[in-house]
């Protein structure tokens, strides 16, 4: 399979400089667990691009559900920029040191009785496995929250595992 | 202590088919630490019974606490029938490799004014106990959300500790 | 820097007793990764001082941000409480065994159109950065919900990384 960077490159989408935290923390945490490999811990990333906040609204009222995929979309491009940034990875080809995806959850700001949080974070997890294949195939959970910050309709966190060589 | 699957049969309980995702994701993904332990995620569980969605609708309004609690334990039996499946654990007695349950999270779908996601929960946390003993205590959240994934009342998503031999 | 213990003492703060789970669950679960290193889960902490919840109601309706701040502030130092008094840790100075803070997972019991929950959340994250220094630093995500248990403003769970010396 090609390289995380070539297979975004083939999806036509270009990785955007890892997004700033809005607020008292880090992008991602790295936790050694020895071999040279970590847990990566991704802070909650919102649609966020060129420092501009995307698609604020509840789903499906005010955002449809095309534009709810969009923002869960950008947020794992997101994702993957604040991987691929990540302090203490090689500095050449970050995400192709990603062992596995091992966990993504995925809030959706919803209107009563939207029950279609999954086919939003579908955006993403797809987006994900695309990009990295087998290794972005992950556990997820997906909820729908009543609220979320600065309004966006969509926030995602991720676990990684990832490698030094 | 009986064997968690002895157990399960003590309770009058089956230990059902791992359900399958609803959407583009695996249900496990096991994190090897070392000396044959493995981090597994678990993705979020809803009340599904052979194939068929349970207890949907808000609580207590639509769903009551029974109801809810009923929909907490189908879940922890998924989340059980999860990691029996495991891909990477051995075939025989899967749940006898359970070393801990890390953390659960659980999320009820609300009805404005309802506090007792504890209560919910618990039917859960408390069978998980019942079946794995002392490793089956573990660390939880319990919050109340807006809207849950095709209407649902619960869904939970565990972190669990395996070992190979 | 100075001791975490020194540190409290310095903002004028005392570590609460921990509080006892509210319902079927124990308060941390400790993963061994090899070398002295765990994981430390810590379960959902809410606004309780002396077993009183303080706090309840939503924000801003009901609790204003200023209230749902000093909410945070609580389950930080609640955090803090539970990681001293964790099982497995050395009796002496067990904050200073902390090697950093992977993870903070905030929720917000949030009325319609509320979206300063990283606001409400920073007073948490602030606190471990103080406490704790630049191992009290932490991927986060910050979320709005419905409901939370007993009604409370905010809860907060995270997961420390701890050594053994």
């Amino acid at each position: 399979m090609a390289s995380p960077h070539h297979r975004l490159k083939e999806l036509g989408l270009t990785l955007p400089p890892a997004p700033k935290p809005m607020a008292s923390y880090v992008p991602v945490r790295l936790v050694p667990l020895g071999g040279g490999r970590s847990l990566l811990f991704v802070a909650g990333q919102v649609p966020v691009v060129d420092g501009e906040l995307k698609h604020v609204g509840r789903v499906p009222e005010e955002v449809d559900l095309e534009g709810a995929r969009e923002a869960a979309k950008i947020c794992a491009l997101n994702i993957l920029a604040q991987v691929d940034a990540a302090a203490g990875l090689d500095r050449v080809e970050r995400l192709d040191k990603v062992e596995q995806v091992a966990s993504l959850t995925g809030f959706v700001r919803s209107a009563a009785g939207f029950g279609e949080q999954p086919q939003v974070i579908n955006a993403a997890s797809d987006l994900l496995a695309e990009v990295l294949g087998e290794a972005g195939k992950h556990s997820r959970a997906a909820v729908g929250v009543a609220e979320l910050p600065r309004g966006v309709s969509v926030e995602i966190t991720a676990v990684f595992v990832v490698t030094k060589d």
